[in-house]
């Protein structure tokens, strides 16, 4: 605590990421992509010259902006890009849930959305999953101040597809819905294609997972002119340039590489269901999954001793220290390899 | 207008950068440096691997501060970085101004204070300039909520020393004293020093001036430990991993190469002094800089048509259309050609 903080820093709890070991592990834990970005990443890495760097970006990203937006089959106007899709929910939390009524969310979501609420001094309502752990759509009300969730949803996996998001959006008309597709591309079914029809909704994604980028920091949301209108007022207000030149050039170049996109999601959609099966086997419960990670649980072994049992191993996975997960371990999809290393140490350790 | 938006989202007035022109131009308008970053940037640049960047970055950016600390002559537990200065600065307004009584800033200074401001519902007091257009530090009152300005100041030019600064501190021990320091290593002297002395100091910093690296996004603060947690709690809470993984290789590569640095600074300063006595041949009020970029008017010619002059004949400058500064042009200092054709093109103009 310090006399200078503005009161409101004193009652943060920040958001802890997964941990980014020294030493060598198996990492499995942030649920980073075990391939490679696409080689045109590469290629435009080399092509970049240093002296580009010394003139300011553009302020309106427009290249990267319009390259989403032929992917999503939307207006340029209807994208918007950050520094990381977190920073892209930062900015929508200010720009659209700052309102008189809470917003709505599930119990267990990505965490960082209360964090986010602390932050910006947004009121909450928390609606519990269904009893298979699934985002309960029916649950939020009509008269939110706003919706948010993951779907996929972390770090359950289980993702709604976009009649079901439909649904929803037919009933809460009057304050946005985002929906958070951080993990889509591993099955999930995208919401984009509703933008259209549906004024109040912000899609978000990230090129971290799907695209092998999450050293770089890139985030969009895909939404309604007046919802990307209300992020860029808050973006122009904070930070004029919040996506780098160099990321931006090599945004585009994995944009337009599809046939490493769809080998390297395809892989891990192949090695999460061998994983499924070989856990399952183990005795583990194995949540379903449309991500690049599994939710497991044990009834004969306590999760938090796996997770140290493991990391003695060489393996790191994710524990969550909340009364909601404590009982499971969220497990990153890496390479077969990885994932052979993963089953062997849990072989030593469940029997 | 939009009904999703917060209602505070429609009071925003946003900050307004200099324009990126997609034409070939003289481009003086941004405070671009003229000259590339240094060569090891560039070699920094051949030796990364695309592979990297499938993994998050260090989210406390450790080498990076490392690397700072080492230069500013400070610990590392003092040392903030963020996705450019104007992110450090927005922070730093959320971790430390956010206070019952108002933030007291120079009436001219940079203008992204006040779009801070309204963005964070902080109540600002404003101090004029000293007849000499110098920021009149007595003017600032012991019971602020706390003090910011550009020192040297933008975009007037003009620095004080450190005793001046440290005069400051002395009187003001109750809120943050914010030193922007943007410009400071054209000719500026740098507050960083007393950081052990006052804890309630806190100096910012950027890349994207003298290491010529505005396209990359790297600004940094410098300050007490308790300081630098305040920022570290709001960061935390935004954003895991504001700088990315290039962007800090990068800029570590930038600080180990102080010959590059030193003479570009040196060629930047040269220039600006053999522009200026060129400007008051034709009749310009020029005012001293210890910055890359030039303040000037002319007592028979009007600023806003001269901004059009110039634009026409290839040469773009940045005037401000406020009450203050509408009478002057900011001209930023490039290679001696580009102010070559400046001067040619006022030549022609102011006749």
């Amino acid at each position: 605590m310090s006399k200078f903080w503005s009161p409101e820093v004193r009652e943060l709890t920040p958001y802890v990421p997964g941990e980014q070991p020294r030493e060598r592990l198996i990492k499995l834990n942030t649920n980073e992509n075990p391939y490679p970005p696409a080689p045109a990443v590469e290629a435009a890495l080399r092509d970049f010259s240093a002296d580009h760097l010394r003139r300011y970006p553009d302020p309106t990203s427009f290249a990267l902006r319009e390259a989403l937006a032929e992917e999503l089959g939307v207006d340029t106007a209807q994208v918007f890009v950050g520094n990381g899709s977190d920073e892209v929910l930062a900015l929508a939390f200010q720009a659209f849930f700052r309102q008189p009524r809470p917003l709505s969310m599930p119990t267990i979501s990505y965490s960082f959305y209360p964090v986010y609420c602390r932050l910006y001094g947004v009121e909450r309502r928390t609606h519990p999953l269904d009893d298979q752990w699934r985002v309960d759509l029916d649950a939020f009300p009509e008269e939110a101040g706003g919706v948010i969730f993951a779907n996929p949803n972390a770090p359950t996996g289980h993702g709604h597809g976009r009649e079901a998001i439909a649904r929803l959006l037919e009933r809460i008309t009057d304050s946005v819905v985002l929906v958070d597709e951080a993990y889509v591309d591993f099955g999930g079914e995208s919401a984009a294609p509703l933008v259209e029809r549906f004024p109040n909704l912000l899609v978000t994604g990230t090129f971290s997972k799907s695209r092998s980028l999450a050293g770089l920091r890139l985030g969009y949301a895909v939404g309604s002119r007046e919802l990307i209108e209300g992020l860029e007022r808050v973006k122009d207000s904070f930070n004029s340039y919040p996506v780098d030149s160099l990321a931006s050039a090599l945004g585009i170049a994995s944009l337009g590489d599809h046939e490493h996109f769809d080998a390297c999601r395809e892989a891990v959609i192949t090695t999460r269901e061998r994983t499924r099966v070989r856990l399952e086997t183990l005795g583990f419960q194995v949540l379903p999954s449309q991500t690049n990670f599994l939710l497991v649980s044990h009834p004969a072994f306590d999760a938090a001793q796996l997770f140290v049992g493991l990391r003695e191993r060489g393996v790191l996975v994710r524990h969550f220290n909340t009364d909601a997960l404590r009982d499971h371990l969220r497990i990153s999809i890496g390479t077969d390899d990885e994932m052979d290393s993963l089953i062997e140490a849990l072989e030593s350790l469940c029997r």
